[in-house]
């Protein structure tokens, strides 16, 4: 049986006999079916019988609907009504625009509109500057994407990326207190989706760039780095990275090995993988192979891309062959940010003592954590569901919240290496363990802490345009 | 002295010497410099002195320093601090971007993001319809400018527009519940504008094109309905058009004249003046004569732009030329779309009795309603602070409620004139007065009934996607 989760949970509203242990019956159904009892609320007492509504968590699509049917097989018991959760919760959208002061009299109108509004633009035309201070550019980023990339679930277009930036959206206000308005924009090309985000620039004081597809994210976010003096942070790269880096940094710690002696071997050398490989040999990794669903990339090798050509020279020092489960011999590092199934159990088993796997893929991992739990010592994935989750959710809302502060022009390495630092340091030495190897995601020290790291890295590196205190 | 408003209002922090009379000093310079003193709040009280907030109103910016110079003399006060109200509200702007739904825990984080987000990604990928209730698309719409005919200052440029695009938003939610967000493009180019339009339409549920100057507004416009499958409406055309229709026809009751039999001069003969003439004339106005800065628009006129030759050839009947004052001589309506100065109170004097005249230039009218208030039976502006305001607010809110109501694809002419007869019937017959022919912003059965007229409408013109109720 898979993990149960609240993502596959639904509202069961049951109409019960008036007769003793009939609640009992659909309680041991849902259990026989392997499902997770919640809530139950009563909603009306009818003359014969009661109705109910009753929550149960699954494993899976199909096990929801296992445990549905076997509740409608229960004798005496109708289900009139299943209600997805996590689709009730999208109903309608998960965002809100709203007024930061109210509008309710006459005078609110002519100082928030006209004729007010007017002396404010002129005050903004006067010095365009002043944009950071009167509109919403202060506090305000762009979630962009072309829905080329979505989670492990490929190009699914821009109306289906949707769901992914308004709930990143969402962490950006809860996490870091930034309004972000999510864009899925309906091209592929690179330069319409760059003529896009310059069209941004008046209005947002950052471009968050999410689930684009490599190589074009690549030049995507080199051109707009170079061309608008906001910053620009393409997510899947550099959140993920400066994650991965606390992470490993603190993982290692655990198991008492150094970064520069590990083997690492990675799945997925796209974005998110040559970014996060890229950072590791940054801060001291020597031997980083990274392995796509052809086995290693290495130099020579005939068919690869030139981001990926331009990677085989900088990794793989041996310039080892094989597929991935191969590599893994004698690994003492496994990332994973590729697809379910990159490596197997059996792979894993080969891997040095102390082994560390961070298999990240969403919302599968590479390798099921149940099945290698024996085998390692520090497990970790993208999900929310189990230990150790290596979510970008602790990376950019402070990354962003850092650069707004200091109203930021780019953000530099310097800036990612204090959010990484700061991230890996918010676990106190003393607290480190092999199931927590980075932060919670609610944990509430997080976002401010790598939000001071990364105001104070963009001035040392001279890109904050204001001090941090005012 | 000008009309007094809170949009010209500061708040003085003031050190009064604690002896009799030292606040009434202040009250009567206050009174002496021609300001209205408001709200005074004690701030501390210290050995030998007060420290007192005090507000005033004045009647413009200049008339506002005389106040603080004149409050700054008084013997023995000091002013400490002068806090612009207007500018106080606009600090770091007047949106905020927020979750719709609480994300406290675990199990929130899992439906709301990763894992539960991808089943919701995936319903869509399957059926992009199901966008419409899945994400913000619903209730959202994208409010579009490039800053080039921003209120009566024109092309100020887009940062310097945003405070007004802002001020949009806030009006789409208080007034219609709809979500807006603004957007101020930095490219005067046509084709620009149009590519960054058609890429927003995956995320949004319509889009309001705001303060673009004529003639690329008719081409962007026209090329978006062209090409989109969701509303596209320039507001100063058709929202101005909208709301001056339904005033004309009330203002024409109260004085007992019909639309068919009055002549009816415009200045400005832009993109709020033609759409206005348009609806006008649609309606039953059969003498409609614009004017712009050199006079009479006219057949035969050399210097016309394609748009106002266009516009030539069905207006003006009796192909008069002049000025817009000397066409004022015998004229029953007079619209201003324009700028201060288009005409004079000299001019107005010379209309037929009975006369109507709505001066909208914002943030100044065309002619002071002071100035001509003895001969003119209905005076209107697009000021909040005067009565009769002809204000757009009362057209857009329910014009997107309406259509988003119903998923409409397009907004046609017969949902613009539903929504004006909408609006002008919100006023009962016997409530109908010289100083009350159109509602006041703030009445709330505005809204919901131009958005009920509005959507029955679509669904007669064949653009509803959905039905109303659901």
């Amino acid at each position: 049986m898979s993990h149960l989760s609240a993502s596959y949970s639904a509202t069961l509203r049951v109409l019960l006999p008036d007769s003793p242990g009939s609640f009992a019956r659909v309680a041991k159904a849902i259990g026989d079916a392997g499902g997770l009892l919640g809530a139950i609320d009563l909603v009306r007492v009818e003359e014969h019988e009661k109705v109910r509504d009753v929550t149960v968590q699954a494993g899976s699509s199909e096990h929801l609907e296992a445990i549905v049917a076997a509740v409608r097989a229960v004798e005496g018991v109708d289900v009139e009504h299943v209600s997805d959760r996590t689709f009730l919760l999208h109903l309608g959208g998960k965002l809100e625009v709203v007024p930061r002061t109210p509008l309710k009299t006459r005078d609110d109108l002519s100082m928030a509109y006209t004729p007010g509004v007017a002396r404010v633009c002129q005050a903004i035309a006067a010095d365009p500057d002043s944009a950071w201070n009167l509109t919403i550019k202060k506090n305000t980023v762009a979630v962009v994407s072309d829905g080329t990339a979505v989670l492990g679930l490929g190009d699914i277009g821009p109306e289906a990326a949707m769901p992914v930036m308004e709930g990143k959206a969402v962490l950006f206000k809860e996490f870091g207190d930034v309004d972000a308005f999510p864009l899925c924009v309906p091209t592929k090309d690179v330069d319409e989706i760059v003529a896009f985000c310059k069209a941004l620039a008046p209005t947002f004081g950052g471009i968050n760039l999410e689930d684009i597809s490599a190589p074009r994210c690549f030049e995507i976010e080199q051109r707009l780095r170079d061309e608008l003096d906001i910053p620009v942070f393409h997510d899947d790269q550099h959140g993920t990275a400066i994650v991965t880096l606390a992470a490993v940094v603190n993982a290692l710690e655990v198991v008492g090995k150094r970064l520069e002696d590990v083997t690492i071997v990675m799945t997925g050398v796209g974005a998110a993988g040559i970014a996060t490989a890229d950072i590791l040999m940054h801060a001291g990794a020597r031997n980083v192979i990274g392995a796509d669903q052809r086995g290693a990339v290495y130099r020579g090798r005939v068919d690869l891309s030139d981001a990926k050509a331009a990677f085989a020279e900088r990794s793989n020092p041996d310039n080892r062959q094989g597929t991935a489960d191969e590599l893994l011999a004698g690994a003492d590092v496994f990332i994973g940010l590729s697809a379910p199934g990159a490596i197997t159990a059996a792979g894993v088993r080969t891997m040095a003592p102390g082994a560390i796997v961070f298999a990240m893929a969403n919302p599968n991992p590479e390798v099921a954590p149940e099945e290698i739990a024996e085998h390692v010592t520090v497990v970790g994935t993208g999900r929310s569901d189990y230990p150790n989750q290596i979510n970008n959710v602790l990376a950019f809302p402070g990354v962003f919240r850092g650069a707004l502060d200091v109203r930021a022009s780019a953000i530099t390495e310097g800036m990612k290496v204090a959010a990484s630092h700061a991230l890996a340091t918010v676990i106190a030495p003393d607290e480190l363990g092999p199931e927590y190897v980075i932060p919670g995601v609610f944990n509430r020290d997080v976002a401010p802490r790598v939000a001071a790291a990364v105001a104070e890295a963009a001035e040392r590196d001279g890109v904050a345009r204001k001090a941090r205190s005012s």
